[in-house]
């Protein structure tokens, strides 16, 4: 947060690329929540299987789309700075992004 | 297949096939709600991005898990309820669990 | 393949569901691998990277479509079957269905 | 970071990161060609549904692997020649990537 780092120790410091939509992601992740909550009472009252099925869809795409903002500013700030750094810290940076690309995708 | 049946009617009478399971269900789905919770505290901590990324992809695979189980006991009790019925009754059943089924593969 | 074969034996004789529409997946499974290839040629030329990626999400979302679909036969024929002879030759149809489903989605 | 550089133009160049390893990802390209041909000769066949999913399955895992991939080169090349440009050159490659990968997990 101060002083003399240097090689993209943004990320290492807090300063990570959600924070300045923080309380957007915030927002959002609240209604997750209420999502995985109303799937619950759904099966609590017995409700129709394939309804069910829909909202697991539509809470795993919510999901889907705060991963792939994380990623986009995981990449606006963490891995630019990085790239900025070069060598090691870049390559590192870039090789866990890509993995954690792939947990995702498949 | 004989009988007073009014086709396939367990489904809308309730006894949708996770019902056996119904304790188990929400177990999981009350587990799923934590994984949310836990993912907002991470944003709200201002934690590392990757590592939100992993148990996002943590979370998208557990909800994966339940619909792939609901759908296994929709087929089971359902769809072989309208399949013993028959015509328009186990047609409807099998596009709409198809069209289900696509909802959660794209 | 003739005979006094009973109970859902239908799939084990060849006559899958999807065989009423097979010149249709087969001329999209053509289609399909005419994608691949212009993907091959896509790298050959060293086109641009983002531009592969649409073709090969294009080419995922083409085959999980035909997933689908094969997937809504095979309930509509060996499922079905599987469902009118009742018993462990419905459960196992019922449980290979869905994971079948289970690899798809995840 | 200095010089004559005319931002981030390796990649509107043809050097694209994926050229290093092209001949490999060419060789798994024609792989992945077999694959879908393989798969009409399956239906073509009449081949058991769910192997013929199960090997749709394969296809789109080799699939969603050479995305990642790519898109690991793509970071590595493009998008860090881009992040040491700056500006919108940095700011239009990480949108253009994010929208990409979007692409590849919904």
């Amino acid at each position: 947060m101060t002083g003399i780092t240097t090689t993209g120790t943004a990320c290492e410091l807090g300063e990570h690329g959600y924070i300045t939509d923080k309380a957007r992601y915030l927002a959002r992740l609240r209604r997750i929540e209420g999502q995985a909550r109303g799937i619950q009472r759904m099966v609590d009252e017995e409700q129709y299987c394939i309804e069910i099925l829909t909202q697991i869809a539509a809470l795993t795409g919510a999901l889907q789309n705060v991963a792939v903002g994380l990623l986009e500013d995981h990449l606006r700030h963490c891995v630019t700075d990085a790239a900025l750094s070069g060598g090691d810290v870049a390559e590192d940076k870039i090789r866990e992004a890509s993995q954690a690309i792939g947990r995702l995708i498949r």
